[in-house]
């Protein structure tokens, strides 16, 4: 299989640590991956902090992954401003832009597997003028106008979908529509069939009120907007169920009885993943015509350059995408 | 001390089996407890589950005590109806009513340390007339009108509170204030003091919209209602600090930088405790001038009358039930 494109986030943040610390843990088994980064500070940077991993600059994808086994290979694009490790610069906005189009067109173009992000700093690529809400927003315009992305969190036993993300919970509450969440499970359903490789998804679908609204008393939502999509995903053939009560939607013995839960609001969704946590979350982005994956975290930059941040989230993402990559590769060869 | 007072909850779910798996954990290192039930029913179903917990009726509380060293004692309060495990019968609807009432009067006596309530399955009261939403209001209102009574969920590591609770979501935001957050922080902040002798208490508040409002662009509730909350308890003298991101609020690592989590929603307590789960979370109502815990289950009628439903949660609420008696007996004793 082709190496992982993975790109650089937020120079200033802890991106380049985890990568140097993923490729120590994976050298020997994989997967292979290639990061999109400014090799010379990236050598200086393992140099800083002590890392054992030899640096690589590469060319290609091809080379990067031949170089794996040896070193950490980097496809070196320059940085146009000096990092100052904590202090992001917008000077280096664009070439943190344009790690993830380089991402995401290798591996449209096949010479990458799938796409994995280091976690990027918002706010200063707003500032810059990058007029998306996040990374999610930003790959599905890259992707075309029909593509609607989905925002999955996993870890070991657990997958969450939020229906509606970041949006005000009382605007969430307002936009929500039975269509809003047919057409998520829908994403969802196709997912796990083709990239998880699971044959018939079971979809738990959460309610929005306390207690699932307690058969209207505690608000009309759940019967109003939630059972209809159960009903209309079960008629064609999708295995939901609910709407269910989502406060006891994450214990381990209800966690065991599907294969993703759909979550009505942002928080719903993130707290059980968040709150487990255990080998680091990963953040998939479902519905679009290539593979990403990114760590569940953000850019630390209270401790970025010290060595110290984790790289659990970002290997979890990492075997994710290659994971996912192979069972989409084999889906299309035994289609062809 | 006196032993705990734990009432029979429905008595056509899971109470009466747990409590006898209890008694099997407890009956060596206590904290002793009397069940308030029909004796003989009780018996009955020990037999029927293979329970080897003898039972023993008794008169009193002190009576209670004395035998629990060599039987499960039961103050002998019998039910009206035949009972069918799995199917409430609303004619007991009054004989459980009345144990809690009960349960209450002896704590409140001095006779008993505190009360442990058993689920109830509340449809069933509900049509025999019970006015309340559940317990905790009920036994708010035992306690008096100026009682303003706080749910606590509390599980090994992690304790949260909801400031709104059995509400429609969108009420629940509409009824959102700042007085409601601090009225509910300040009793949260006494109980960790006075009942888990917590000399100054770190008070976490959660935010209610996507990662707290991100400065009002992702909602106003936060910075207008939450953070003025905060403000205000810190000027008070109480360790709060918010408002806080709620996704990433239960994360271990978070988990260990505060007390007690408050949380503006229902289910944004109820799901980190319930995920987490691991040997049962309790149940505990704050505020009231008696101690009350609760397991954080149901009454399992599927599965109750089989002697499989788990005791963790009843046994981790006994033992804290009987932790925060000491407290306030050992604050009582000082203040005297």
């Amino acid at each position: 299989m082709q190496p992982l494109a993975v790109t650089m986030g937020e120079p200033a943040g802890i991106g380049a640590e985890i990568t140097l610390a993923a490729w120590t843990r994976l050298r020997a088994d994989g997967p292979r991956f290639v990061l999109l980064d400014d090799a010379d500070r990236v050598a200086a940077l393992a140099a800083r902090i002590g890392s054992a991993a030899p640096v690589r600059k590469v060319a290609s994808m091809a080379e990067g992954a031949a170089a794996f086994a040896s070193a950490l290979p980097v496809l070196h694009r320059p940085l146009p401003a000096p990092v100052t490790m904590g202090r992001p610069d917008a000077a280096n906005a664009g070439a943190v832009i344009a790690a993830i189009e380089e991402a995401v067109a290798l591996t449209r173009a096949g010479e990458a597997a799938s796409v994995v992000t280091n976690p990027i700093q918002k706010a200063v690529l707003t500032r810059a003028g990058f007029p998306h809400p996040g990374h999610t927003e930003f790959l599905a315009a890259l992707a075309g106008p029909e593509v609607k992305p989905v925002m999955m969190l996993a870890c070991p036993g657990l997958r969450t979908v939020p229906v509606t993300v970041h949006l005000p919970l009382r605007v969430a509450i307002d936009r929500l529509t039975t269509e809003a969440i047919v057409v998520t499970a829908r994403i969802v359903n196709a997912a796990l069939r083709d990239d998880f490789g699971i044959a018939l998804p079971r979809l738990a679908i959460a309610g929005l009120n306390p207690h699932a609204g307690e058969n209207g008393t505690l608000g009309e939502e759940d019967a109003a907007i939630a059972a209809p999509a159960v009903a209309a995903l079960r008629a064609e053939g999708i295995a939901a169920t609910g709407p269910h009560p989502t406060d006891t939607l994450f214990t381990p013995h209800a966690r065991a009885t599907y294969d993703a839960a759909l979550c009505l609001t942002h928080d719903h969704a993130m707290i059980p993943v968040k709150t487990l946590d255990m080998d680091g979350g990963v953040n998939v982005t479902l519905g679009l015509p290539f593979v990403r994956t990114s760590p569940d975290h953000g850019t630390a930059l209270d401790i970025a350059g010290t060595g110290r941040a984790a790289p659990g989230s970002l290997i979890a993402a990492m075997r994710m995408a290659a994971e996912m990559a192979a069972n989409r590769q084999m889906r299309a060869r035994s289609a062809a």
